[in-house]
């Protein structure tokens, strides 16, 4: 193997360019080219390749975003287009792919390795910590951290006018920035996908909550089943039926995309990044090269799509508790 | 004068505690009694009084939100209200008040002073800035560098994906929040109510910048003239016609308003807090102490409520010139 | 069991009163009593006794240092003072005890327990990460993050004069601080307790980086074999020979120890906590709640003082990688 | 006027990248050549000169340090290093400077002026706070929340330990960043080089405030007269004679030249950046563009650097009271 190629695809994630750095650096280190292709999959149809060197991905380690940008590719979702990428990469004799991404984009590698046998590895770059194979993809951690500063405000906020605040944090269908949002956060209860919510239950909680808390804090996941944090809190606010209480909803948006990654994120992602360059060497290919229980380990694509990784029991457990 | 009382009235802002720390330790040091009043105006009418000592006001001056607590008061808005929170001070024989807030706030003080000649000095306690007889009012800075901290982070992912972004900032009827994100967050446009935006233009522009800008973020003050970001986004997005671009919008929301002050806010808040008191023993009354020029100075309430401060000429020229 | 209590001992560490505060929780919930001991041991003898409530310990979750205060004790490394402690848990008729602290805090508790019987269960409250027993201390992602942010300025400056800068962070006998500091500041060498370290080939490397690097950062853990980092650079300094270059150093002292804790400092704080209490209950003692691979598990204090938690290999390497 | 160049020089400041980008577009936008020179005076001597573009300042409005690094040039203090530079000037046919530093730098461009006769601007790029003709100078504000948050966190610390701690920050001869510091962390007591500190009264002060309060902070300005925060804290330990307190000492050192600029430093690096080339045009020289009580003006260059800007009076005033 000579030459390999690293892109970044699907929503960004904090930590990305962390990752980007990794594989750059340690296919030099062990003697191989590198080009950085621009936009993800569409880029690799339209033939966006780039010599990368060392100082190519200097003083990148702490920012967000990701230098070679990301974009969602409709072509690539045709044979035509993969076709037109496999040629790319034939044409620029790339022998090794290393596709930073989410499920969609493990979706199309695992595809496109099927299809044309170029070795490919991923890694889980998503703030959403729904990729089974890893404990923790590329980007939660400063999701989250950036998700809780932004409670830690609105907290006192709440505070200063007795308010019951509903704040809504992204995850797609899953609920993993919320649980630990809502534990580190101090709210009083949890909305996510994974459970069933039973708004009767929160009601009644909130009125005897009412006595002993002037403010309450509800932390709503975005794909939570019951609907968004301002239908909740509609909801909610009717049944309380308490005219001296303020409700409020604030949703966080996009600020959780971004940022500049936690250690947490860098520390990761350079692992995962040495790690995908290392199994390409290795003769790897069709997975995934996550961290599970503090080792690297290789997922194939089929698991990391197909299989879920549950909550923990205990993390419900303790926003029940900790909420009295 | 033997005993004063402060409390802490409208949107809270951060700093809102600083000033209350000065307050409190201002009137000790001049061997005042000082009362703490909690809920603003709602809590004096219901006798919500508290002796405060030097250390009631430990390990406060970096908290958001008010340990005071704010509300708004419909009963202060009758008669009957103020004179209920008027026996309350010849009640607790409070001789002199300090009201932390912003306009609605001094509205309510001025008729409260010209009715029952009660001594009262107001500090300027909001995000907004939009308070005549100081330069910046307490919370501002803290809303303007949160928001730029968000934006800073947007900044990311909308260059990542080549995204047109609208951010939403708070302000009320002022564009000050917006115009200084704006300069400091690099925008390309910044929607302010002070000025009428020519949406031709900005589309016009935005189709110009599109050969040397991947990537463009605008700012809009929640107050502006033409409408909200969602909806000034999807005028643009019509009119800009270009199915390449994504088009997103944030609202930051109550995140403005909580988190610990900066230095700013902390120094200015301790300034008119003692100034207050200085006011108060001084035989002042009826007015704001506000910081202009560097200096403290008293406002009659009649003109921090009546008078308007423009925003800054180059200000807006700034924008203009930087987000070529 | 219905009186427990908890304390604090030995260098205080974010995320503690995250953790006082699922002691105290989770006790409550399962109608328990609960007390606080101040000052650690020293406390203990003293009667520092103080009885809980839920709103104890509101709004608590998100601040750095201990509720309870810290303090070391001479007094109980005596008979004498242990007993005077023990009389003083028989008194209060406290059944059960959660220690939070270092290997300093479960030493003590061991010999307590092993003396008097009395059932104490530990949390790992050390922002050293140098306890057998949890894969992460509390306190530790909060130090890391704290010194990286430190780190990341520190390199605007360092790039903007092409200084070679050292770095000390904490984490006495034990390298982690340092090594996760240096993958995510991505920095160009590490200096570890852990390691032997090669100064020549450090000299050679500078050596060699020069032509390609303006600016070099070096991390030196304050426990390094090696020395400080203000001897550690006066050596390389000196053998560098490189009159153009800036030396400098910086050591990040005590601002590691406070802040806000981290999303994972919070929740692994939370789960210990509750994990304590759970174990008081289920009738275990003389040993520590940690988090091992994901899962709460108990490890008996002798371990967890007597055993040594050895740095990841692939850590050490990807720094040798990442700084080509 | 057609061409013109811009350099930082000096230690570098946080806002200075923003001040290069509105001296660049500003230069664009009325119809100039822009040149960066690097590496300051020295790079003007050495040809290190660079057109720049309006992407050549993309994205680094928030970023600290300098793109265009910075040096201190012996060389330039002499006659013939100057000559060097002037020829280099006319070679490229550079008929306006653009220098952002603080004294140093202007004392340089002063002389570069007088002798020959190149028009020269300045803008104040300098943490210290210490240049007349501007109530602010560019990353003073972020200097002075970096130290801020920096004393957060060691609050927290101290609180926990009952410590008396020393916190010394940066200023060179001026106690500005001390002042502000002080105010805004809680300072107990402040030393700075402008006044004199009274070391029996401090020690008498802090015997009598044990009663009430736990831990104490005292900041020190680098400059002030007594010496260094670590000598000051011996001798007080000394004269305090208490064996019950821990006495701890930080040097924040030089996190405080780093990091993002805050709102403030960016909206004033701009507005500085932007006056400096609305100058040139307009043909003036010899002075910096600073912003005095809200507004633009333009001082000489000899009245920059030797006249003085006082501490304000209500500020130290301020720290007294609000200790007790």
């Amino acid at each position: 193997m000579k030459k390999i190629a690293v892109f970044t695809s699907g929503g960004d994630a904090p930590g990305m360019n962390a990752c980007i750095r990794a594989v750059v650096r340690t296919s030099i280190f062990y003697g191989l080219e590198i080009y950085g292709i621009s936009y993800g999959f569409d880029g690799m149809i339209k033939g966006g390749f780039k010599r990368m060197q060392s100082n190519s991905v200097s003083n990148i380690v702490q920012r967000g975003g990701t230098i070679l940008k990301s974009a969602r590719s409709e072509e690539f979702m045709t044979k035509e287009g993969r076709q037109k990428a496999y040629d790319q990469l034939k044409e620029h004799e790339i022998e090794g792919v290393v596709a930073i991404g989410g499920d969609g984009t493990f979706t199309g590698a695992k595809v496109f390795f099927e299809e044309f046998g170029i070795p490919i590895i991923g890694c889980p770059g998503t703030i959403d910590n729904d990729i089974y194979g890893t404990d923790y993809t590329i980007g939660f951690d400063t999701a989250v951290n950036t998700a809780l500063e932004a409670i830690d405000k609105i907290r006192d906020t709440a505070a200063a006018h007795d308010r019951i605040f509903f704040v809504e944090v992204m995850g797609r269908d899953s609920g993993y920035i919320a649980v630990e949002c809502g534990i580190g956060g101090g709210a009083e209860f949890v909305f996510v996908p994974e459970t069933e919510t039973d708004l009767k239950k929160v009601v009644k909680s909130l009125k005897s909550l009412r006595k002993s808390k002037s403010s309450s804090l509800i932390v709503v996941a975005e794909g939570d089943e019951e609907g968004t944090a301002e239908y909740i809190m509609e909801k909610v606010k009717g049944k309380l039926n308490d005219a001296d209480k303020e409700f409020k909803v604030t949703t966080l948006g996009h600020i959780q995309r971004g940022g500049n990654p936690t250690a947490r994120d860098r520390v990761l992602a350079s692992r995962c990044g040495m790690a995908a360059v290392d199994g390409l060497i290795a003769g790897k290919s069709n997975c995934m090269a996550g961290v599970v229980n503090g080792d690297v380990i290789y997922t194939p694509f089929e698991d990391c799509i197909g299989k879920t990784k549950p909550l923990k029991e205990d993390h419900l457990k303790l926003i029940e508790i900790l909420s009295i």
